[in-house]
Order: structure tokens, then sequence, then C-alpha cells
């Protein structure tokens, strides 16, 4: 495969960039990483187990001479980093991020890009319940989807580039406009963890159920949401922090139907909830066909014992 | 392994029933098991796939000399079959069921257990979202819990007994008392599945963002809630029309706190919602440590391609 930058710099060492570390290594797409991480600690385990070429202490360092630059920071950080790492940036170098919630890292990155650089918002929809610089792994984005948000006269060859560094990666690209991207992510993504948040919030806040009951038992149901709402803190505070519009807009829809099947369940119509319960089922059935999840039984699960 | 009942009847031939047919069998807890289900489709498939030592036609037939009949039918189903099986049980055995609410069964099938049988409810918490003859497998419940709940004045003998079948079968048991139950389940169980049913009925309903790109990018936390949405309908309905008043108490738990998470994220209070994203990573953190959930990424789930 050709090398499609020669210099990457990534920003933040967490989940996204380690495992964009590692998929890149796999196929050559990228020449020389260099790492930066605001936390001391952070750039030491990453020294340790390897993660990137080169470690910096600095983002003036972490950039220089780069051609991408990833922003990888919660996106509440963007702005702070962007502002810092500008003057350092070589002409025609990218700068993207894989942010959650792009008007906002438009907004507040945008401003600060030079003229002769590119930027290229994009958001890998992919992760994992773990987080930091060892959660990483090379196969994370492999047939997941990027979704690239380029603003209005953006570069063309730019994002044709970062296109195909994503497909390197092992990921599909779409592109989309950004006010369509914060709508689908808040349905997709942004809904289900807060969702997910408040189911674990409201078991561990019981004083008829006790801790112990909700644990041993979580396998009958509740132990799917446990996953997601393990998720990191400050990212997800951030994301909701900022894409708020879309966040209660589909707040006040999920409330709307959650309305109507209690009431379903409090009147007693059977019939209303069976034809719920069976719409639902294609949407799993067309996952599994878009070959988004498997289909073996509980994800799959390892048995785990005591 | 001594033999614990020498004949079970299993009516319904379903995931739970079909599970306890293979995990039986590993260990040779239970001599002859015959089976039953009312629709023809089923028993034909269970004899084309050797579940059960004899599948019969009739509730009458199956239930004729066991020593135990468990009873894995829909919840709303088990006062009919409860007493259309009634008069042919052998005295001295027990009855017992896998409902997820036992006050309804209790109530339900209570009535009709003739004086010299013994009636033990009892409720496995495992299962998959996959239903049928063919969705069980021999170790569903393995290193799960079975929850007893015997009412007042069982027969302290056939209680112990019936554990020690589960116990053969893999689990762990615990009795509690019947309101508990209910209440119990609602949070680990049914308030999850019908989150998820919401949840997956609200994307499904957009008119903003398609049904294509909910499937396609829905690896970003969406697909997680579809797995148990994709359970058995049936089932459910049941569920919830059983087990309407601590549902609907739940229900409203969990809207007050959806409502106090909706309010931070409106004012802006970034500061809660880190801490409450916090606080739910302790609950998994517990659940893993119980061995009650794998710590692999995403469940451990492979990668599946187009």
């Amino acid at each position: 495969m050709p090398v499609i930058y020669d210099k990457v710099a990534l920003i933040g060492l967490g989940l996204i960039a380690s495992s964009m570390f590692w998929s890149g290594k796999r196929t050559g797409a990228v020449g020389h990483v260099s790492g930066f991480a605001r936390s001391a600690e952070t750039r030491e385990t990453a020294r340790r187990i390897g993660l990137c070429d080169s470690v910096c202490d600095s983002i003036a360092e972490v950039v220089a001479d780069a051609d991408l630059v990833v922003l990888a920071v919660p996106v509440g950080a963007m702005g702070a980093v962007a502002r810092e790492m500008a003057p350092h940036l070589k002409p025609g170098a990218t700068v993207t991020d894989v942010g959650s919630v792009k008007q906002t890292v438009i907004d507040n990155v945008g401003p600060y890009i030079p003229e002769r650089v590119h930027f290229v918002p994009a958001h890998p929809m992919a992760g994992t319940e773990h987080s930091g610089p060892e959660s990483g792994f090379a196969t994370l984005f492999d047939n997941r989807w990027c979704l690239v948000v380029p603003p209005e006269g953006t570069d063309p060859a730019a994002v044709d580039r970062l296109e195909a560094y994503w497909h390197a990666l092992g990921s599909q690209t779409e592109r989309m406009d950004v006010e369509h991207h914060d709508l689908v992510c808040a349905v997709v993504s942004h809904i289900p963890h807060l969702i997910a948040y408040t189911m674990v919030g409201v078991a561990d806040d019981l004083r008829r159920v006790t801790d112990q009951e909700v644990i041993k038992f979580s396998a009958a149901g509740f132990r799917d949401f446990t996953r997601i709402a393990a998720s990191d803190p400050t990212m997800w505070r951030d994301v909701f922090l900022t894409n708020k519009d879309a966040t209660i807009e589909m707040l006040g829809r999920f409330t709307e139907e959650l309305f109507a099947l209690q009431r379903a369940i409090r009147t007693g119509d059977g019939e209303q909830l069976h034809a719920y319960f069976t719409r639902t089922r294609t949407i799993r059935r067309s996952i599994l066909e878009a070959g988004q999840d498997t289909d073996k039984p509980d994800f799959g699960r390892v048995q785990v014992g005591k």
C-alpha cells in the first residue's frame, strides 16, 4: 500500500488514537507517527508499550513537520489545543479530529487553522467501553464507518486523502453535513449512552433492591447497559454539553415513546405491546445483515466464572 | 452425579426448556425427559434435533409419571396449562415454572395444584435474544442465578430438591419472597428490556434520520440495545402486563433520573454529569468482579464482515 501521509501526529493518546496507530502500522499506509498526551503518565505508558514511533513532550514538537495532525482529545479541550498548535503547523498539512460532535469542533478549532492548512473534521463510529493508551487495538475500525464532515470550501484533494487514510485503517467513509451529523450521532450514540447511564444510575440508587442483587442478577438484561455506561466520563460530559440541542430534541422523542408504552402497560393493551416488540426485532435483523453486529447469542460473550 | 429426578416433563420447548434439556444431559442429573409444545411445528423440530428423550403430543401424556413438571411457556399461558395438566399429575410430583414474574404465576397456577403435589416456582436469570426450540444450549445457566420463590408452607424437601436440580444445571440458587422477586426483576430485567425496546422504536420512527443511517452507524452505541429488543415479543408482552405495579414504579424512578440528567445538560452542569458518569463505572466493575460479565472490550464481540 502506498504511504498516504509521511508523518502523522496524534494529539491525545486514548482508545481512538492508540487504535489509529496500531491499525495504521498493519498496512504501512503511514510513515512516521508521533504522539503527544497532556499527562506525563500517559506519555510514559506510551513509551513503555511502543505506542507511536516517537512520543513528544510538547504540542509544538509533535506537530512539527506533520502532514496530518489528529486531534483525539475530548471535544471540550480541542479549542485550546488548536490555539497552541496553530503557529507550529506545516503549510499544506491537514488537521483532522475524531470528536463525536462536529459543530462545536468546527466552531472552536476552525478559527485557529492557518491559511495554508486544511481542516477536515471526521468522526470514526467505533469504540469500546475502555479508555486510555493501553486500550487501543488494530482492528477497532475494521468494517466500521468514519463520517467525514468537511466545512464548505475545503480542498477536495485534502478530503480525498483523509478518506484514503481511513480506508487504510479499515473503515468505510461517508461524507455528511455538520447539522445532520450531530443529529444522527444523537440517535445512534449520544442518546443510547445517556439512557444507559440513567439506567445504571437508577439501579445504583434504589433503597428497596440492594447493589448486591443488582450485580448478581445483572445477566437478565441490566448488564448490557453497564458496558457503555462505563465509557470515559470526560468525553461523554463534553459530548452532552456540546450537542445539547440534538440531544434534547431526541430525548423528547424518547420520553414521548416511553410514556406511550407506559400507558399501554397501565391500561393492559397487550396488542400494542406485542406489535411494538415485533417491530423492533426487524431493526436487529437489518443490523446483522449489514454486518454491524454478530448473531451469536449474547454477542458471543464468553461465559466467565467467579 | 446421582439422579435428582427420574422423570422430568418440559412444557413449552423454547430457549429455556431446550437449554434445561441440554444442560441436564451433561451431568446425568435427570433420567428421562419428556417434552411437549402446543405447536406441531415445534414438536417436529424437537424430534428432528433430538430435543427431549420423548416428545409427546398432549399435556396429559407429557406429565404422566413425571417427578418434575416444568412450565416453560409465556407467563400469560401458564394458568390454562396448569388447569389442563392438573388431573394427570402423579402424587408426590413437583410442579415448577421458569416465568419472569412470580406473583401472577402463583395466583394463576397455584389454585390448580392438587393436594399431594408440590409447587415450587422458580426463575432462572439467564437468557439470550434468541427463542424457539433450536436456540437452547447446555451452558446457558452456568454461573447464573436461579431465584426460587416457594409460597408459604411449601414442603422444604421439595424446595431443596429443586435447588439441587438447578445446581446440576450449572446455576447458583437464591430464595426470595415473591414481592421482592418481582421488584428485583423489574430493575435488573424488565425495565432494561422496556428501555431497550423504546430506544429501538424511537430510532425506527424518525423522519430526519434514515433507517439506513441508524443501521450503518449502530456500532456507536445503539446496537447494544437492539439485542435485548429482539427478544420474544409474546414473552415480554406477558411480563409487562403481569408485573405492572413494579414496572410502573421503576419507570417512575427512571423518568425522574432521566429528567435530572436532561436538566443538567440544558443548564450546562458539567460537574453533575461528570460525577454521574464516574459513579456508573463502579457498577460495571462490580459486575465484572462478580463474574457476571466479561471484561473483553465490546463483550468480546467477534467483528463481522459484510
